[in-house]
């Protein structure tokens, strides 16, 4: 029964990335000791007021407590724990957006909305890049602490115009704008009518520090206006000071007093783990109702960076960078584990507890940074639930899924039946995002903040103020 | 847009029932005030350790995440809040059972072995009655506090012989035993067997000062063994001392130094609310894809007490026995909203969010109690989650449920739509528990025990320390 945790965790070190860094944090532990007594004091010991030096929020898209759940109960059995559990401090969040017309609750948010309501403390309509709902630019944390004198980072496994990147640096009312050649939605913004240009041109206008995901495609394509008229965003970015870099040796060779646009892949990263998508049931016996492992195969290209290398370099950047601010300030870093949300649309379990994993383990990286700086305010989230559902097992003729089904053989050796039913047609048919308060954890500086029930936006104020912005 | 709220506030109030503690509690608020500045402090004050007098425990059956999100947008809108959100202290716990046989996880739970988690701090299987998974009886958080002179009060909308219930104060290896002639499951348990007979009879005999909910269908068969041979339940109970009653006005007679059996209806309570049940998409325009309130009638019987009057009665007579104890000893006082999770079993949105909102009427005055003598441990949780979801609105014929669903209306004048897709065949189908995570909140001492993710177990230990059980 061993045999699944052994080989996945073979695997995860066999990557050889930040090794002893895993070792140290408990990566891969087999499951949490037993609660021994009061916690009490531990949890006032938590609580801890105060300016932040840091902040880092871990956005995990699509990352509901089922994902979680999920997640858990695959990579570490259902009494181990994840690193992103062992955050002290925890509340839900809720998570509805706006409709565009009438103002009312939109009770299903997308990731654009979702990550304006963070960014920017304001709700807004589904697609909306942190503008408001009559299409007004709205500041984001990330342009505050800018402003202050912080150092920025934004790090994903989307592409880094994707909608949770976009909007913490980025102004469009359309989540499609992502580059010069995409902006049809978005026509008064173009660099030739003297707006400020694609989600692309945005971020490397905007000059944050350390940018970091897929969608190199993007920024192949031609500014059409302004200054840079006739080259790629990549030329702009390379002449407006940026080090660009395209693989794990490139990130390497990058020097702390750089900043840094890392392009690992033409469009989003693929996902680290591999395995079929979920199928409606047909018959007791069939392939998706008998019990089997990942396949433990990664479809990543040779030289393609994890997310946890990524926010290892950007950790490493951002503090070296910091360390020159003459007034102590440090810096602000989102990272998103994307693929949760993106392999949770197209029903693939296995992909999305992989993606779960991947972003786990970049959190042990965080939170290892926070023991060492223990003024930095370290935040795991999602944007929004979704579609997966832990089912009962076994399914049979006349008790199953309306929708298609997968069954997991878990690290700990038992069936994990998962479900995706909130559109009809699966495998084909792209599921949607679910309306369900979502979880919100934190560690640091006003990190109590998250506890009870808040809404997405109030997570703006409590980085903003942990930050001392204004 | 106000006049669904009104019109279900003046419904709420218009029930007479403990009104001016619901007003001073803020139930039936518009919304909740935007958190204003840092809350490190108000959090600080709110962990408290130390010794619990009492302790409340409030059970929202099937009510998950997803569950409360649905009952909050309906009933207060996205914004607003619950009773349930009040509490300051949040975390999520692990809900997992396990197989019979192999004793391994079985992700999805039933009522039986979740109740059993929190009521006797072991794991065990589906269909368990506080026994472990090889039918060993495991004394109850109830039972220990009882054992060491605390008042005890179990309190339900379900039959009182149903799971959650049972497991706090009896012990069978299978949940369908509930009455003396349903011992088909656990014949080696029948009272003629020298055993200890069914739940009702348990329950019973266990001498539970307050014991209300529905079931009387249970009391009302034979004992085939023992001193009671012959005479129903019911009879035995009188015998050994309790007063029954059957509908409101019976409770407001009885006096406090009375053990009391309260059964309000044969079988279940029915629900507070009525709506018709989801049913599969057929096409744009169809009954169940546009927006319509919940029908304003309620199915209970005249005369017929909600939670929150038995929950009412059940603390006035606790507290008032408790305080002849002489050692400060006060009660454990079980609560369950049941309908949360018997109304999502048949895809009943409006149903299950009256349920939701009655058991949240409940946790009022649970809150109401605490205020006034705040060394009471309050502690709002679930079983499981459920399968009912939150879809994107509107459902089209290319992006619909593969279940049932249903179009709502809510109180803020905007569209929700409830997906039940975890069993084919909606509505006639049975939809099933899911897996994810539940919410654990609590207020007063040692609350703080809940923060983060633990296992559902861990609440017995959290309960029995804070209450000094051993």
């Amino acid at each position: 029964m061993l045999d699944a945790r052994s080989r996945r965790r073979r695997t995860l070190l066999g990557a050889g990335l930040a090794a002893s860094v895993l070792v140290a944090t408990g990566v891969g532990a087999a499951g949490a000791a037993p609660l021994a007594g009061d916690r009490t004091d531990a949890a006032k010991g938590a609580i801890q007021g105060g300016r932040a030096r840091n902040v880092i929020l871990f956005v995990g898209d699509g990352m509901g407590d089922s994902e979680i759940t999920m997640a858990r109960n695959y990579a570490k059995g259902a009494d181990g724990r994840l690193n992103m559990d062992m955050l002290p401090l925890t509340g839900a969040y809720t998570t509805y957006s706006l409709h565009k017309d009438t103002g009312k609750p939109d009770y299903v948010t997308d990731s654009s909305a979702g990550a304006t309501g963070w960014a920017t403390g304001t709700k807004t309509y589904n697609g909306a890049i942190s503008v408001d709902r009559f299409g007004r630019d709205l500041p984001t944390v990330l342009e505050l602490a800018q402003k202050a004198g912080y150092v920025t980072g934004d790090v994903t496994t989307a592409e880094l115009t994707d909608s949770t990147p976009a909007a913490i640096a980025a102004h469009v009312p359309d989540r499609s704008c992502q580059g010069p050649a995409d902006m049809k939605e978005c026509p008064q913004d173009a660099k030739e009518k003297g707006g400020p240009g694609s989600i692309a041109e945005q971020l490397v206008d905007h000059g944050v520090d350390v940018l970091m995901g897929g969608g190199k495609r993007r920024f192949d394509q031609t500014v059409t206006g302004g200054k840079y008229t006739g080259q790629t965003v990549l030329a702009q970015a390379q002449a407006q000071g940026y080090t660009t870099v395209f693989d794990s040796a490139g990130l390497t060779g990058v020097r702390k007093d750089q900043k840094v646009l890392g392009l690992f892949s033409p469009g989003i990263m693929p996902p680290r783990w591999n395995g079929p998508a979920a199928t409606p049931f047909t018959a007791e016996g069939a392939d998706n109702t008998v019990p089997q492992p990942c396949p433990d195969t990664s479809s990543a290209p040779a030289g393609q960076p994890t997310l946890e290398r990524m926010t290892a370099e950007a950790l490493r950047l951002l503090d070296a960078k910091a360390e020159r601010n003459k007034d102590g300030r440090g810096f602000f870093l989102q990272v998103e584990g994307a693929g949760i949300d993106l392999l949770g649309h197209v029903s693939n379990p296995c992909s999305q507890i992989g993606e779960t994993v991947g972003f786990d383990d970049a959190i042990a990286l965080g939170r290892a940074y926070a023991a060492k700086h223990p003024d930095t305010l370290v935040i795991v989230t999602a944007d929004h639930a979704h579609a997966s559902q832990i089912v009962e097992y076994p399914q049979t003729a006349g008790n199953h899924s309306a929708g298609g089904i997968r069954t997991l053989l878990t690290t700990e050796g038992a069936p994990m039946v998962i479900s995706y039913a909130t559109n009809a047609g699966a495998p084909e048919a792209i599921q949607g995002h679910t309306g369900s308060q979502v979880r919100v954890a934190a560690q640091g500086p006003q990190a109590a903040n998250v506890l009870g029930i808040t809404n997405q936006t109030d997570l703006f104020h409590t980085m903003s103020r942990a930050l001392g912005l204004r």
